[in-house]
């Protein structure tokens, strides 16, 4: 952990700056990828399966019987798990619903708008070192409660061909209607421009490795949307006195687990605490299976020493984190200092794992610093707000002449004419 | 007006195809001027407007002098019709706050949003054949909603330097913080980047022509947000015999306006109608000023008898139109199976330029089948909700066995232990 006291505010807009990465040379290869999946559908996944992963694909839609035999595979305590993370994160996304409100602009004139569900979506679950069925919760969840039609899933099988039992058991909870057994970016592909057994999507969204990074952006480009843009997850904690630095090393490393790249910030106004976190993560580390990626995370990070909260909470917006740890006393007085971060954990007993799993937010958050312009993944990512008006004669009458009068200095004489050939009509009545 | 009676299903695929642009040629120029504009700042600015506008810019800035002596030059009758229209957008889109619900999903944990305004964002106006203070009302407002800290607009000047009255006088009443005269790719890259003159802002608005749609494009890549990708504009015609046919065809025209390349589909169930407003095409054409623009993009457009309003809704819902106008009757008993549109214009007095100009809706909206997915701007366009959750120490017994099986099950071990130390703790206590 690189140490500092005191940096000059100067200096904050180096530090703040995370290590970038350039991806475009993946391009070239992406972009054969989307070519052989536009032009052999199936027959490109299954040989790009087998090139790739060395897998055999017989089917590339997991079977009921697959999914059936799924539940049986999962112990009991986790299906309970995950039923009761589902209760609490539909219960906080489905308070996110917008109530139609009409509104009568002026007499006759009545505007409102409207959630639709977007119709398609697809769910990239990446596969690797852990099968994140919580992150199938996170997208799944806010999907069925917009009532998207079509929820298709792509995530890479294991070397025999499966998909993991709680992925499965997870889907069939979310009533996910298809299991593609494709991982990286010919899933990305078959997702958007759509294969003989995968079905295009209008939006796409999880996470992935850098080549579904970059497929994402490059189908975003050719018109199917994205959920956010991607990059290493991160934490900020700022912490004062009261902080209890085993619960802060316990959440910087929860965070540093994830992987060698991922960003692990410690703001404190206690050179004290800084000191006791440091120890209480070198005593932690030494236990963790994932002991390597944490400490290279570590080994990044950085630990700030700043002379306020204030100043903590300045540092913290100029980072714009996508977790930000409040380990302060009197927390409620800052909150709205608040002005760049994904999701807020406040208090010693609300550490980033509950969020990332179970409290019921949602976990696709903006990394990177896209928290200063981007929202996480809510139930309004799986919707259109689409807007509607009426208006009446009268509001017509009302409204004409301001519409005439701004089309006209526009130059725009036929939206102008639109107005007034009715207004013609109504006067005449 | 290309006319198809009852089209089968199958060819409606390609019916609503857009025609498609290819701009990837503009890209290394564009990347050259933000080169110019990062190294240069200012100067680059200058330079451009220069070589391409021959336009001698002293001061970058619009001043304040230039800005007070604006309202003088706006007619009376165009500054209350601009007033009328802020005072209805800013009706509409204030009821677009979400108010802060905090939600107990547990006993002892609690979780809410936040709505927090995206502190800087820049607002881009084209200059070209019409002063669009109407799109400075629709990406203002909401801006100043939202509570934006800075709101920079560019916009080029004429060859004489000078920036439009009305558009100075907006943004005057909008409080916008700097008007900056600068167009083109050069004024996307000074609001990303920033120059002396030109903050950076963390996220783009606007429309503009095709070179300021790829410089868009790229600073998003390059992670500035940006409203929306953008193509041209689009109206959709949905009509049945109680349609009045001189309404439907000056509705297509004042969309056939914009540009040569605008889009506009006229369905109906009558081919009474079609035949009768072609006749009004023909006639209200005549007599427009922009009469070359709207004959080029009729003669790409669409007119298409269909069976019945259902019929119709099912085409409109796979073209996904940027404008929406129904002119049928019992409008009403349709609306809920409009699943792809960007705005909605309802009945025979509703015309689209209400919602262009000032019934409160806003005119930003998805273009190019982007509806089916995307949303126009509102005032969540100007904000991000940040996710909060406090919880308790007995919240954490309450949740904390869930977190600990689903960590354990994907493998996170550290994130298993950020519970399980604070567990230990409370249970000790």
């Amino acid at each position: 952990m690189r140490k500092l006291i005191n940096p000059p505010q100067e200096t904050w807009q180096d530090l703040v700056k995370r290590p970038t990465k350039n991806l475009e040379e993946l391009e070239p290869g992406i972009l054969e990828t989307f070519r052989l999946v536009q032009e052999q559908g199936d027959e490109a996944l299954r040989q790009l399966a087998q090139k790739h992963d060395s897998v055999t694909l017989d089917n590339l839609v997991a079977t009921t019987v697959e999914i059936s035999q799924a539940e049986a595979q999962v112990p009991v305590e986790l299906k309970e798990a995950i039923l009761q993370a589902y209760s609490n994160i539909q219960l906080f996304h489905t308070q996110q619903a917008e109530p139609v409100k009409k509104v009568e602009t002026m007499a006759g004139v009545t505007c409102w708008r409207k959630s639709v569900a977007i119709e398609k979506v697809g769910l990239y679950i990446p596969g690797g070192t852990a099968p994140l069925f919580s992150t199938l919760l996170m997208l799944g969840v806010p999907a069925r409660i917009a009532g998207c039609k079509e929820l298709v899933l792509c995530t890479p099988p294991s070397k025999d061909g499966n998909i993991h039992p709680a992925i499965l058991y997870t889907a069939s909870l979310l009533g996910v209607t298809r299991v593609v057994k494709a991982g990286g970016a010919q899933a990305v592909a078959a997702l958007a421009f759509g294969t003989e057994s995968v079905p295009a999507v209008h939006k796409i969204f999880g996470p992935g490795n850098q080549y579904v990074t970059v497929a994402k952006q490059l189908v975003s480009k050719a018109g199917v949307a994205i959920d956010l843009p991607a990059g290493p997850s991160e934490v900020l904690v700022i912490a004062d006195a009261s902080a209890n630095p085993a619960f802060v090393a316990a959440d910087l490393l929860s965070q540093a687990e994830h992987g060698a790249d991922s960003q692990v910030v410690l703001l404190t106004s206690s050179a004290e605490v800084l000191e006791k976190v440091e120890q209480e993560l070198q005593a932690q580390l030494e236990v963790l299976p994932r002991k390597e990626f944490a400490a290279k995370a570590l080994s990044n990070s950085l630990g700030v020493v700043l002379g306020s909260v204030d100043e903590m909470l300045a540092f913290s917006n100029q980072y714009a984190p996508e977790h930000l740890i409040l380990s302060i006393q009197n927390f409620e007085e800052v909150l709205d200092q608040i002005t760049n971060a994904g999701s807020v954990f406040l208090g010693n007993y609300s550490p980033e794992s509950a969020g990332d799993y179970a409290s019921g937010t949602n976990h696709t958050l903006p990394t990177n610093g896209y928290a200063r312009a981007y929202s996480g993944v809510s139930l309004d990512s799986f919707v259109k707000k689409i807007t509607f008006q009426h208006i009446t004669p009268e509001g017509l009458q009302h409204i004409g002449k301001t519409i005439e009068t701004m089309a006209a200095a526009e130059g725009l004489e036929a939206h102008k004419n639109a107005v007034s050939i009715r207004l013609k009509e109504v006067n005449r009545v």
